[in-house]
């Protein structure tokens, strides 16, 4: 059975993107705090929400060791498995969905096999974005009461965020047995996400410079690129094989490297 | 594994005591609303926090229906099982304490037996007084991390509501037949092995095509590329994506297909 160790539980990365509300990064903060989380991620374009939350009375060591981003693809460059948390279910990119209990195990193997994960969460009033959503290999949903004639219920940022950590500890005070899980089917540790948005980039000039682009346009948005790259289980000895065949494509064609 | 039915559920009751923020009131009720439970009981001396938080924009029918008592003692009249919760594990009374887990069970044998619940939680500043906590037939903690060298953490009231109520469910979720969508990636059962056979055969048309081969000879050993084709998990609905790429570089090229 895996218990999440504090070794393990510092590879685990919460992201919040485009969180507008300070209170609730200070809620987040607070939830890791109580748990024994540590590392706090925030994606915005402008710092100040995080300023706000930092200089609120009862920020945290975790607030004040929290890293500022602009961008999502920064923030989770150096993890190897990146869920995102959605209410509806985005179904659009084909992830794979799983509720919360099968997602926390995927996370609890992520940080076991020594990867840094990121959990993000999206801003409290859209979510996140398919273009954020692009940068995860798989969508975690926290189940929610159906009630009829109501539209599905989202969760408050702070208690979303305590819900899921709470899934991710609980089994070190309650004892249970999670079925071991594989997550990419290889034993290598699977890419980080710098690796894969370098294939992704590759790819894209590939893809461009054949005119792929212009005869398969619909395959060729780039959050969906994104998102068949990370489909793909790509580890770290092959990225450079296939960063290798890509660019000796380009060669070929005679493109002028970007 | 008992599962809460929505008849279980509306026979347990939220207790907030002293709570005096109306947004954790708040909070509290949309918990509620996520998670499929209605029966909120507020316990103050005055009414005037329950009555801000019924003023807010965002307040749930949860809030509408909940009820003002002024103590405990009539708050919990009606209930056949009573639980309390509590940050540090009073011990003076001699409660038994459980943690989350094993209180969860005890709250659901509770209104599987047709009585009515209640679960207490106490003020933002101060939990239970003893006197509260006299009313309880057990005592709920929620496990933290022991932070050294620091006070005992306590949880932000409004998500120590959703930890409770989420763990109170988790069973009802998780228990259900096949959990709702998979849409693809690591759960889509792989490519047949014709398909892969399709790739691999486009791929090393490419690596010979761009004079890959001859340049990285060591990666184009036919065992190597089909194993560098298997470890990437292509499923079924992306194999003709790469396929097309594949077969557009080559158009690209110029090369006259075999």
């Amino acid at each position: 059975m895996t218990r999440l160790t504090d070794a393990e539980a510092a590879r685990l990365c919460v992201v919040l993107v485009r969180a507008r509300n300070p209170a609730n990064i200070g809620a987040a903060a607070r939830a890791m705090h109580d748990f024994g989380f540590s590392s706090l991620r925030v994606v915005n374009e402008f710092p100040v929400p995080l300023e706000a939350a930092r200089s609120a009375v009862d920020a945290s060591a975790v607030i004040a060791g929290a890293t500022s981003y602009s961008t999502v693809a920064e923030a989770v460059a150096d993890c190897t498995l990146v869920v995102g948390t959605t209410a509806v279910g985005e179904r659009e990119l084909r992830h794979e969905l799983l509720e919360l209990p099968a997602a926390a195990q995927r996370l609890r193997a992520g940080v076991a096999g020594g990867g840094r994960v990121a959990l993000l969460f999206g801003s409290e009033k859209t979510g996140l974005s398919n273009e954020e959503l692009s940068f995860c290999h798989l969508l975690l949903t926290i189940p929610m009461y159906e009630h009829e004639d109501m539209r599905h219920p989202s969760m408050n940022l702070g208690q979303a965020v305590a819900v899921c950590l709470w899934e991710l500890v609980r089994d070190r005070a309650h004892d249970q047995a999670p079925a071991p899980v594989v997550i990419s089917g290889l034993d290598a540790p699977p890419a980080d996400s710098a690796s894969l948005e370098r294939v992704t980039a590759l790819l894209t000039e590939v893809m461009e410079a054949t005119e792929y682009t212009r005869r398969h346009a619909a395959n060729c948005d780039p959050a969906h690129i994104r998102r068949l790259v990370r489909r793909i289980g790509v580890d770290p000895v092959d990225a450079p094989v296939w960063m290798g065949i890509l660019r000796q494509i380009l060669w070929k064609l005679g493109v002028e490297r970007k």
